[in-house]
């Protein structure tokens, strides 16, 4: 949002639907005097007018300047403040066809309506009390979200359990500042800071925002996902692994070697880790220009990646190609990788522990230079739940791209990996937004610093005062109780029209 | 629809709202108990059970299993016979987020409801006598409707226009048969069926199926749209043309000839008819193997198309290419062509009537062969309104692409020329789709026979009354009163899901 006024009088309409033909549309209003306003549109002027809250009104949504009927609708009717934004509401649900829908869009503009800034519905449920920042900011990320763990820990939100955590800390926050302003205006004696102040509610403050603060990691991967790319020698199957992980026939699949030359991308769910998956061109040398920039393009795809996996055809083993990219991956770049051993479809024991194929993975481990040396005896050659636990070698896996064997062991490991450094307990609240992240990131130093100071007994009690009335504004600011102007332009610049 | 069953004790439920991201997103359901089966996924379920009739319900959908929440929203209440099915209903009114409307429909789909054929919702209303086809096949139209126009006839098929109309035609025919069977069983006295029998209904009923029968090519105009392309010599300023009527910058637009190679095409709404706008690639003699393809494309598409403009850019004048171009066309293509002097911005009068461009224009027309030479004088060199009196002719526009000049007038002679052959009296009703136009013209066809029977006197009263029950049965199945199985399996076939 731009205009950050609240202009109630005002009567905001906006399309609610995505534009693109449905059954249904739906085009929203509210503000004072948008059902009287809608009524003026609508066959049934009186039905709308008189319609009790909550109510679905049928009618025709009609031109009164040239009284040609626009679409036979249902108008829904909120009255103010059992609403979403607690004004007032028309919703008018009507065909979904883009034509009809922009027309009674259009209709409504002409007719007393203003069309709504992003995000200035959400502005108005906020401003009216109806949610907080973090709820606002839940009801975003619900429409972004791209699995169901996202939008799953969204709802969260949404139902507001980061709100009430937020709450809780302030009400630790708020309760220490109370015992210390009784202590500045009865001092019992003039011992030392450090020897009266209980600190123990501050403690328990600091550890729940620590909690937050290191959620938002594994929260940033739900909602933003990682990028994955797969890469390996030509004709390891990257392709076929491609399409497998995607359940459909994405990229083109064939023994001529160099088939691949873009690069592929295309989205999967990674047991709830959105996934940006991308299949490139097979690592070789090669005198066809194309395919050359095509192998370029992997090396640097593989550098910007959250994780790689490197494909080897288990049939011809590790070959000098292999050994050599594996290992400028590992001096160059800090992004994890994964082996994947594929075309296991014959080894039949080979997800087993120990084969021929360990003896290579072990080698791969031991090839990539001193750092990863003592992963070699936990980390190679075992399915992935057990190389997990190595972390500083390669994990490997061992698949059949063709039959599918192992996908579902590689998926967990790709999870595993992706999450490895992001805690990840769903039961917790988890901050929604990098804004939420810097608010609780500051109200923790504030804290942390008044502990300190406590702790020193060097300052009097007026200095913990301050931290702990800043932290306390930092904790509003999360859920909007306390916000300066520019913050909440931003948060509601990022909502769609109509939301 | 596949599966014509009326099956209201299978509750049915789909996605209404486009798979694409909004503010707000719909999962519909309806049938036998739906209500009931909703409540078991909604936080409040007596609240749900309970509502009245055409009331909206807050809560959470929540997965009965996980008790996992999905999402908050508002259920829109239905109860038969006052639902758009004419069942009880039930409509979710979800965030509009791809993942939470699909979680939604799923756990639907898993609890009791299933998944709703094409049409389905509109099939059953039409089982519960809620709608009748001609409204139905309204309901997809306004959907598909690409203009203001297309949509509002499709309105007055919604609003019953067509049905009243079909109704009128089938009383007169329900009277002259009642007449005719009166005379059957009380013969006044042998004489002559054509002495006794007043036709003065049939005729009437005729003259409304004439007019009914031949609205269908303008309504279908207004439905599909036309195709119009732009043809002419590189350079003429096709692609600046095309930019313009589209009002965007769609084409690259250069000084170098050739500079369009494969044809572009985008959609235009020329005063109410959706137009298929295509931009060609210039005519010239080329070297360029590329060029030389696009230049055969657009000979290709001038003869597929409804309508050719063809540009002549005014400052150089007419070329023996444009004429040999032209007169190709007019011999080989029943394609009405318009041509357009482009490049007018400094011409001043040449809007006016005689200036050295009309002589040009007369030249093309004289030199399109005999067929057109009565039109040289009336056709050409002058603005499209008057040069639209010549319909054997080509008809002259004189427009500037860059200053904008004559678009509008450019644009009016479009329809005009779409029009000219279609009947397009807005105020009465039309038809909707092809199968109803099939439908009118048998009914035409049987009435027709019916009174040259009567008028012949040549056979029995029994032949009249025959033709007569085979046209009321044939109106029936516009409206759908009489409808065979596969005529309804098709027309529900056409909807989209969750209609």
């Amino acid at each position: 949002m731009t205009n950050l006024g609240y202009t109630p009088e005002e009567p905001i309409c906006a399309i609610a639907t995505a534009l693109a033909p449905g059954a249904i549309g739906i085009v929203r209003t509210s503000g004072t005097g948008c059902i009287e306003k809608a009524a003026e549109l609508f066959s049934r002027k009186d039905a709308l007018k008189n319609a009790q809250a909550n109510t679905l009104v049928y009618g025709w949504i009609t031109d009164p300047e040239t009284k040609q009927k626009i679409d036979q609708v249902m108008a829904g009717i909120y009255r103010a403040p059992k609403s979403f934004t607690g004004e007032d509401m028309v919703e008018i649900f009507c065909h979904g066809g883009i034509n009809v829908v922009k027309a009674i869009h259009s209709l409504f503009l002409k007719n007393g309506f203003r069309q709504a800034e992003r995000g200035e519905f959400t502005f108005r449920a906020y401003i009216n009390g109806k949610t907080d920042l973090t709820k606002a900011e839940a009801v975003r990320e619900i429409i972004d979200s791209k699995t169901n763990a996202s939008r799953s820990r969204a709802c969260g939100r949404l139902a507001g359990n980061l709100f009430e955590e937020i709450d809780e800390v302030k009400k630790l926050v708020v309760d220490s500042l109370a015992a210390i302003e009784v202590e500045i205006e009865y001092p019992e004696d003039e011992e030392n800071i450090s020897d009266t102040f209980d600190e123990s509610k501050l403690v328990l403050a600091k550890e729940k925002l620590n909690t937050l603060a290191s959620s938002w990691k594994s929260e940033k991967l739900y909602q933003d996902g990682a990028k994955v790319v797969l890469c390996g020698k030509t004709n390891a199957g990257k392709s076929s692994l491609f399409n497998s992980l995607l359940k459909e026939e994405r990229a083109i699949v064939s023994d001529i070697e160099g088939t691949t030359r873009d690069w592929l991308e295309s989205y999967a769910d990674f047991d709830g880790i959105p996934v940006r998956l991308f299949d490139t061109a097979g690592l070789r040398k090669t005198d066809d220009v194309i395919e050359e920039k095509g192998v370029e393009l992997t090396k640097d795809l593989s550098k910007e990646a959250d994780l790689v996996l490197y494909l080897i055809d288990s049939l011809k083993g590790l070959s000098n190609e292999d050994k050599t990219f594996i290992e400028e991956h590992k001096k160059n770049s800090p992004v994890p990788l994964i082996l994947v051993f594929n075309k296991c479809e014959n080894a039949g024991t080979a997800l087993d522990s120990s084969t021929a194929d360990s003896d290579t993975a072990a080698e791969v481990n031991s090839s990539a230079g001193a750092a990863s040396s003592t992963a070699e005896g936990a980390g190679a050659g075992v399915p992935c739940a057990n190389a997990a636990s190595s972390t500083s070698g390669s994990r490997s896996v061992y698949i059949s791209a063709k039959t599918g064997l192992g996908i579902s062991e590689l998926v967990k490991c790709v999870k595993e990996a992706l999450e490895s450094s992001a805690s990840s307990e769903k039961e917790t609240a988890g901050l929604g937004s990098e804004r939420q992240k810097e608010c609780v990131c500051s109200a923790l130093e504030r804290i942390e610093h008044a502990l300190l100071t406590a702790r020193s007994g060097e300052y009097g009690l007026d200095a913990v005062v301050q931290d702990l009335e800043d932290s306390l504004d930092s904790l509003g600011e999360v859920t909007g109780s306390v916000t300066p102007e520019d913050v909440l332009s931003s948060v509601f610049a990022n909502f769609c029209v109509g939301k």
